[in-house]
């Protein structure tokens, strides 16, 4: 166990969430205002290790639903906050032992963290897919089999929505729906599991793995040296993970568009010094397809982040704008989301691309291509 | 107390409810064919009047939620009916005394004696509307402060939703928005109430209303004369209601359009034997406008019913059609309906027009204006 109690910690691990978030999960930036209020008042965010946790303790997932402009702009309530958290425990008649991260990329990263400051429940160093992913059953929870609801919905004005769902896909479909009629942003109490089902179904480290991107890019701009060179060797210690910057230049044309209640869009890159190749990346809430030269380099669920060429810093995809310069980073995902059950729910064709997933590694040509982690 | 032991009772409480659905409240054919399907097998619904409930029993509105045409296409389950009951008394922790009817026109007038049938518990003889309404909180309930939720509703395939609202719009938004998600149709318990509550804040008697209604267009039909004689002479026996026939002839022009999931449209009548007069009908679900050579003669929610002119047979909305040969009743709406604080939820303003109420006798001259019952 160890306890957030910085607040440089924790604007590190807003960083490190939106590297993870390839675009998209919303800026967790309210998230981190709120966690570091905590902080600056005593109340520190304890994380505990998937080996902490008691096989019979009760974990749920907390995470905020909805559009991320109206979480950013309707600031979180800590009384609507631990008011779910009391409604869950009463639903489900036992305390809740630890807080679960949804999805470690985006404002979520931040959610289990600022609930736990405020409630002194503990927050598991996990979550369910290492990146960010538009949709409530795209988790290793759901891949694993364990169901997203009873999930307990809540709105600040004190509506109340409990839902158990036939499937995973229906949760997501009711939640979204009941939520838009709320007024497009509520949190939610889910995935229902014991510690022992946590351990097995989540994605282990994640959560100290924002605060290290994060250190390791601020860090990287202290040294003096070029930031990135501090990323790279951090994302590449991780075990089976490969991470390598595809492309450097600046955006020369980027298209948004608000369908069906969806970010789509397009940035066009080109290189600083001119020349003939280009970059295209595919925006539907997160970055989905890096394209170079119309070549596919990476493809979802492997994670492409867009930085700032001399800070590194992260950019969401509704930052990106006409002149920017930027790096892309290519970040191979974790081995779990590879799986043929995984890429189903989460894989190129379930965000309408005609095209099958192949990993950034052979993509690029890192390595020969092998069949698929079965 | 009495109970429903003949199919012919059920038909003509069926058709009954046709001619207070306004030509809204979706058919209430399959509601029909199983409520007669259970009286056929000896399961027959109890119906108790206002009088006979005890003070602190539990009554609970049943319902069908959704696109009239789902229900009508979806073959309602007994199982699901039972599941949803028994879940709503799981969730009250208490036996649910007696069934009550949201609204009678249309097919929720079925609904609760259908459930009634299977179940055994007894159906209040009563309702919140007197008529059909298109939203959950457009009832004397919602209008007396009795509050919709909290709600269940729950869909065959096993989908659960409960829901506690902020208020009655919101309970009808999220519950209209969640059953979309779940495909368009689900049965809902909800305006959990007592005894004594069920008595001060329902329209009573229109569960018999709708057989009385029935049996006069039956009987006239029978007797070789004109149904409409004994349809009047029954509608105009209750105390503080008026009905009149206020237009003869056939359509001669009819619009259908579905929008925002609404039936929007409208009809255009002429008499028979030529001659200038025409009759343009709004049909908005139910028929909201009646005007008479461009004056307003009805308004909602004062009752509009279109029937067949020589059966008296009452016509849905998406039945009309060019060259229908109808006559248009205009019936007044239970007094209630015409208080300032109802006329704000369900008045003309409510349904977009911008006119004022005013009563079908002040339009038809059929009394001096006077101040609205207050």
């Amino acid at each position: 166990m160890y306890i957030i109690n910085s607040p440089r910690d924790v604007q590190d691990m807003a960083r490190g969430a939106v590297v993870l978030g390839t675009g998209g999960g919303g800026d967790p930036y309210i998230g981190e205002l709120l966690v570091a209020a905590e902080v600056a008042n005593g109340n520190f965010p304890k994380i505990i290790s998937c080996d902490e946790i008691g096989d019979d303790d009760f974990v749920l997932v907390f995470a905020g639903v909805g559009a991320p402009s109206i979480l950013v702009e309707n600031l979180l309530s800590k009384t609507a906050m631990l008011r779910v958290l009391a409604r869950a425990e009463a639903h489900f008649d036992r305390r809740v032992d630890a807080l679960l991260c949804m999805e470690i990329g985006g404002a979520n990263s931040m959610m289990p963290l600022a609930l736990g400051a405020i409630s002194g429940v503990p927050v598991l160093d996990a979550d369910g897919i290492g990146r960010a992913l538009p949709q409530l059953n795209m988790t290793t929870f759901s891949i694993h089999g364990c169901p997203v609801t009873p999930s307990i919905l809540m709105e600040e004005r004190g509506n109340v929505v409990t839902i158990e769902a036939s499937d995973d896909k229906m949760a997501e479909d009711i939640s979204r729906a009941a939520t838009i009629a709320m007024g497009a942003g509520a949190f939610c109490m889910m995935y229902p599991m014991s510690g022992k089902r946590a351990r097995e179904v989540t994605i282990h480290g994640t959560i100290s793995q924002t605060l290290e991107i994060g250190r390791a890019i601020r860090e990287g701009r202290n040294s003096h040296g070029d930031p990135f060179d501090n990323l790279l060797r951090y994302l590449n210690s991780w075990p089976d993970r490969t991470a390598k910057i595809i492309f450097d230049g600046k955006i020369v044309d980027v298209t948004h568009e608000i369908r069906n209640g969806w970010h789509w869009g397009q940035a066009r890159l080109q290189p600083l010094n001119g020349g003939g190749d280009d970059c295209v990346i595919e925006i539907q809430n997160e970055f989905t397809i890096a394209r170079i030269n119309g070549e596919t380099a990476t493809i979802v669920p492997d994670l492409i982040t867009v930085l700032d060429r001399e800070s590194a810093e992260p950019l969401t995809s509704d930052m990106l704008a006409y002149g920017q310069r930027v790096k892309v980073l290519s970040y191979s995902c974790d081995p779990v989301l590879r799986r043929p059950e995984a890429l189903d729910v989460l894989g190129p064709r379930a965000f309408g691309f005609d095209e099958d997933f192949r990993p950034m590694e052979e993509l690029l040509g890192l390595r020969e291509p092998q069949q698929a982690v079965g």
